[in-house]
């Protein structure tokens, strides 16, 4: 089984948290992968260099400056902080974008109708799984930010669980792969203030009866989107769970295709 | 053959010159490796950052903010820019700092007689040849930058050009290895003002001449110890040239053990 785990920016904030989550990851036995988010990094290092954000409908556009900020802070600061982490941890990490060995290549985003400036998209049957089987050979452990390219020699912006759920697939093309998004949250719930309210199962059909019903809150959405499109594809499991909850296959929401 | 090329600076801080001279490097033939240094955008970082660089006998020192901003730039933006650029040119490029894959440990210089901060050196039989091996075997393209760590999950900023000869004794553990040091001159000049007078080769006798008669800079001093030391060690053929004259091996200076 290959464990594919993305672990996102809340805990990449906290270090207590993000040592603690990496001690459990190093510990998930057999082949892995990891992606990382970017966490408030880069939006305090923009802060501290005086470049404000530009927004369009509360989305973040990423324009050359900022597109330089991710970079540094996603593929250099948080990406090899993690990796030496879990090196000290005797796990064999290597910080990779999917730039390097042209692991995933992407699309810039169309300008229209919103131009979200150095933004990509991913067609995961284009992700490279050879190079990733070859490292997963080596009893290596990829670790991925979200930085790409478009294969022009222009880096990209991408989103985290898209890649994600990206490697997932290409992972499960060589061997049996299991998705986790780790977050904040125990899991997906029917009222974000009650931890009991957490949904154990989620289906396709059952997906589309949540976000008729608003259950489901909007940040959710495109998360489980990528969850099902996994799970739909060729991702044996999907499950999304709370960072400390990694180990234990029995909490969280699991995701299923039918 | 397997080159081993390191870039320097300069040509990093001109995006033309870094342009042309990477197209020279995508057309070397074979297994090759690409150090880099990291030109004055850290500097330019941390001054629009507000943060002071600490100099100690005209040496920088590497405090806590210093080593986030050189991760940031060196393993971030300039790594993830080469990598991309390569790509672009069709030469599958995978960008590295030495933690990835503990490819090379480094050990944190001691605080006595002066305290450099987080800075590393590094002991060349140790740098991890299986895992350059594999890369390279793949047909890939390792770019390393000069960040490492102290495997207990702290970074070091190491000097490029000391990773460039380490990686080239690693390298030739592999296979017969040939070690460039690219940079802005046309070799080891007598007369720095005069490019007619190029030294063609040095040897460490002649190298002892060279010092005692004060014809060689101090900046030139360690740039030729790790020039010869790698030769003496095993690297078959050392030469140091301008960046434009990569792919003309009669250009610049050879640098042999006797």
């Amino acid at each position: 089984m290959i464990n594919v785990v993305k672990i996102g920016g809340n805990v990449i904030d906290n270090p207590p948290a993000l040592e603690a989550f990496l001690r459990d990851f190093a510990r998930l036995e057999g082949k892995k992968i990891l992606i990382h988010g970017g966490g408030k990094e880069a939006t305090r290092m923009s802060e501290s260099m005086g470049i404000k954000a530009n927004m369009i409908d509360g989305r973040r556009v990423t324009d050359r400056a900022t597109l330089d900020i991710v970079t540094m802070v996603y593929a250099g600061l948080i990406n090899k902080r993690i990796v030496a982490i879990l090196q000290s941890l005797g796990c064999n990490a290597v910080g990779l974008t999917g730039v390097d060995g042209n692991v995933i290549p992407a699309t810039r985003r169309p300008a229209k109708p919103i131009d979200y400036g150095f933004v990509g998209d991913i067609d995961p049957a284009k992700v490279n799984d050879k190079f990733i089987a070859s490292l997963l050979e080596e009893g290596a452990v990829p670790v991925f930010c979200a930085i790409c390219h478009d294969r022009q020699g222009t880096l990209l912006n991408c989103n985290a669980d898209t890649i994600a759920s990206s490697v997932a697939l290409g992972a499960s093309r060589i061997g049996e792969t299991r998705l986790t998004y780790c977050f904040e949250k125990p899991g997906v719930m029917t009222d974000v203030d009650d931890e009991g309210s957490i949904i154990p199962l989620i289906t396709p059909a059952s997906f589309e009866e949540l976000k008729e019903q608003g259950v489901v809150s909007a940040g959710m959405i495109p998360k489980l989107q990528n969850a099902l499109k996994s799970a739909r594809e060729g991702v044996k499991e999907v499950r999304i769970c709370r960072a400390e909850d990694l180990l234990d296959e029995s909490k969280g929401t699991k995701i299923i295709s039918q």
